[in-house]
């Protein structure tokens, strides 16, 4: 297959991937995503959908097929930048903060980039919970879903992207980690394109499983004003996280990307006590 | 003066300045800030002193006398580190976010730096302040006493640090600034120690004689629930710029700092609607 097939079939699926994921979500919560296209200044755009309703208090979920030329300070840090700056990208990206405390936080990403004229070619992305109360059965099924996915392409897959996970989302200045894992996974080109997109596409299909289900054994709930409150701190750390640390945000920032789209991951409401 | 006999004036006119600025601030709220020490790993220590008053929900004033070695990241941006990374610093640093939103807010630093056996050393700081709803008369005065403040020292002050306390307190990724400005400085060492000292002291003291009057002004107006959210949202353009850009909070979180006394800093509370 070539470039040009792989780049569309790849947009087209984070599209339809999307699309399935907003409505299960509509399924769930009764509320509907607003949508806002935009464009990117020095070539491609995005979409943005973000849902405000009753069981997702916010949840953004973007797709973008973006290409143009790494900035000078980029070059240094991507594989085959250095001799070839131009760059395509798509992908999808979500952040949901439920509502009730009782709900864990999610956030899944995958993306397809492409260095040059295909200098180098890679998928990356994953899927990780924030629960705000620890739910040993919530934490144990998350994984073992996502450890049957990637156990079908490789067995050496889980442990790896488990223990990325566990060290990318990591607060040092806090000395503690963003949540209860997953799994994330970067620079995968294994020789062979179409088990790397379809293991990409299996993650997708997997959170679209877990979530929905997670979210349904709590949404119905009681939650106190205490748990609420300690809600609103977790999401402080969500917010540093995503501002001192996470790739995406400042990659993102860094190439011109859409500000607003960029920053949905950001918690609707926060405190800093 | 020998280095050892400046370095204890300064740490100790910051301890001084704390304590006015605290006493002030106690005046106007009836609450009382809550002091908290801390040792620092490698060498010196700092002091945190917090209030969660009426009038003031969250204001949070920070005194340090740290030193150490810089990190190899730091010493290629620190001028003087390459060749010896040795440092010794002291300062103050608060940052004070009212309850009211038509109470602006404010933050004001000030430090002494020692890089080496002393090759080089310099005084900076500023403060400026972030309204809400930005009213001339505040912003005027604002501007007024700091310019004054500067004129005596050097005509040349006052319009070269307003102009980088715009350029620095500025948001590049929403192409807005921060506040309303005030005045940045930072590498001052005119060659007469006495002078830039005197200097830091002024800024601390025009803080001092400003920022309660502009309280006061305010502090018993109503607002409404609609200035309360607007509060809110431009307090997330405050985080934003705290955890993405500043300088101060990344030197502090690179350097081994007090994480609490850093993100003392961040709003009390937030929204990204």
């Amino acid at each position: 297959m070539g470039r040009e097939e792989q780049k569309k079939q790849a947009s087209g699926w984070f599209r339809e991937l999307r699309d399935r994921i907003c409505a299960a979500c509509e399924a769930i919560d009764g509320g509907k995503f607003v949508r806002t296209a935009w464009q990117r200044d020095g070539g491609g755009d995005g979409e943005m959908s973000l849902i405000k309703g009753d069981v997702f208090e916010k949840g953004g979920v973007n797709i973008s097929t973006v290409h143009g030329e790494f900035s000078e300070s980029l070059r240094k840090e991507i594989p085959g930048a250095d001799s070839d700056p131009r760059f395509w990208a798509s992908g999808i990206s979500l952040v949901i903060h439920p509502r009730s405390p009782l709900v864990p936080t999610v956030h899944m990403n995958t993306r397809m980039i492409v260095v040059g004229e295909g200098i180098k070619q890679w998928f990356g992305g994953g899927a990780d919970l924030t629960p705000i109360y620890p739910d040993d059965k919530d934490t144990g099924d998350f994984h073992a879903v996502f450890k049957t996915a990637c156990d079908t392409f490789d067995p050496a897959y889980y442990p790896r992207y488990k223990k990325w996970c566990d060290e990318y989302f990591f607060l040092k200045h806090r000395g503690e980690p963003r949540g209860a894992g997953g799994i994330f996974y970067d620079y995968l080109n294994s020789g062979d394109w179409e088990k790397d997109f379809d293991f990409t596409k299996e993650v997708g299909k997997t959170f679209l499983d877990i979530y929905p289900k997670l979210v349904r054994r709590h949404m119905h709930k009681k939650w106190t004003d205490v748990q609420r409150e300690q809600q609103l701190v977790k999401r402080g750390r969500y917010a540093e996280f995503n501002l001192l640390y996470d790739r995406g945000t400042r990659f993102g920032l860094q190439t011109g990307g859409n500000t607003e789209a960029i920053l949905m991951s950001l918690p609707p409401e926060v405190k800093w006590p």
